[in-house]
């Protein structure tokens, strides 16, 4: 069975360490966000590719929920004697991948390829694609002005609130080779439980994706990031209610509607899976709190189950 | 008095520590050696610009020799996983400096901005100058074929007999802004005991510098790195014999006689003193060993008793 998943962040890698002991890594192929990238320090930062590797990789900092397990941040302390602006964590280890990247990107490799040599070096075999090679930067337009998504996410710590939201270059981006395929032709489809503005909506806004989702003969399936009416993590939903979504399962229902089968939606929100369906979306009701390593197997099992 | 030193390597950076002591840093003016640089994951290293800059902000590993104290090397591990060789001792603070050149340099900076920029962040106050903003690579000949000159001095430990040296894009490289000035309108010029051939020798060949050296008003004084034949460190003694010149104080006399006025050499070469003067270069006899930050300075203030 092929299983592509629309990613974007640490729900969604979470929810990947589970589908990954569910099905072989082989048949695994994720479709990743890189609105959120950045370049810092001269190199390129790719936060939703490397959250996936390293936390399928087992080298996450799990108390910290990003970057390396034995992480130091002695070249950014040194940074600061330059008068740079510190706020972005890169760690040492961390910094080595994104030179890594940076380099192999100057040198003419496309940001898939690129993707592959870091995932292979981490041991990986699934295949992570990001959903374009073309530089797409998610802007943020708040009081304080537009801000690009990192400054709003981690500098600001998304304490504005959000009016809207664009892609810069997404008019330029193509999807990367074997992105609609891996849509057009999986066995499943399943949209991770990101952030459907800022994480799974660039994957979205990239040409032909969206109808790719809407024309595949696979099942998609999404699980909502949106639990009792907040996200476990991250601002999805205050950004959901000040960009006029109803910030819940149903709201995340109705922004997938037009290509969404299934939502699966936590046990805490079963009351609202006629508001799902009422979108056209079938509701399956689940445990989607990912705690463990058996919580997080048993999620991607029951999503597995609608497939069949 | 402003005084101006060519430099380049530990020697120079031990050398300065001493003039410091001696003169005001605000009448210094170093001329460094950039053949040495070299690029390393994307990063610009200046190993000759920041040994001096490290040492006389006292930021330097002395046990080492190079190197910031208190450095770690926890990217350059993690740069392995990718399959690079690393046998470049890039620290992750060093890397910090190296980040900074590097972005200065790709927005447009000259080495001579970048190189200013650093210095003030380390709270210096001489003037650093790059010979030239020109890339210019050390290449060394040698029976293995020829090697950039890191891979010669850093990966292969200087073992390869040198057959030949040239320095790749000499050709377009025009003195850096202040240079010549630096040489022309300074009390004195000071060479540092740097390698002659690698260290001075890429100095001497930027267009203009040695006839400025030869018509400067200032007197010219050198410092002899060889003592008894051999230097204190790095491969110069070898270097000067495997090309056909003597590896002694009268060796350098002859290297430089064409501007050079005075020859320091150490107590230990004082029967040299008339092969040096054979070569019309006047011989000082001194303690030219710097062991102790006291040794440093009272050879900068013999060398200094020159000018008077």
């Amino acid at each position: 069975m092929n299983v592509t998943v629309l990613a974007g962040g640490v729900g969604a890698a979470r929810f990947l360490e589970g589908l990954a002991q569910a099905v072989p890594q082989e048949d695994i192929t994720v479709i990743s966000n890189t609105g959120d990238d950045e370049d810092f320090f001269g190199l390129r930062v790719s936060p939703d590719i490397d959250i996936v590797i390293y936390t399928l990789a087992g080298a996450v900092d799990e108390k910290k929920g990003w970057g390396l397990r034995d992480e130091t941040f002695n070249a950014l302390e040194a940074l600061r004697r330059f008068g740079y602006e510190t706020w972005f964590n890169l760690g040492d280890q961390d910094m080595a991948t994104h030179a890594h990247r940076t380099m192999l990107l100057h040198e003419g490799h496309t940001l898939a390829d690129v993707t592959r040599s870091i995932a292979e070096a981490f041991g990986l075999r699934l295949r992570i694609l990001p959903v374009s090679d073309h530089r797409i930067r998610t802007m943020v337009q708040t009081e304080a002005g537009e801000l690009p998504f990192q400054e709003y996410f981690v500098k600001r710590r998304t304490e504005d609130e959000v009016h809207a939201v664009r892609f810069d270059g997404i008019d330029e981006a193509w999807p990367a080779a074997g992105v609609l395929e891996a849509i057009l032709l999986a066995d499943a489809v399943i949209v991770a439980p990101s952030n459907p503005i800022v994480s799974i909506g660039p994957i979205l806004a990239v040409r032909d994706v969206r109808d790719a989702l809407r024309n595949t003969p696979a099942r998609v399936i999404g699980v909502s990031p949106i639990i009792g009416g907040r996200t476990v993590k991250g601002p999805a939903d205050r950004m959901m209610a000040s960009l006029g979504m109803t910030p819940s399962a149903a709201g995340v229902a109705a922004a997938y509607a037009d290509f969404l089968e299934v939502l699966v939606i936590d046990e805490e929100d079963a009351a609202l899976a006629p508001a799902v369906e009422s979108h056209g979306v079938r509701a399956v009701v689940a445990q989607t709190i990912m705690r463990t390593a058996a919580d997080k197997r048993a999620l991607a099992e029951r999503v597995l189950r609608e497939v069949q």
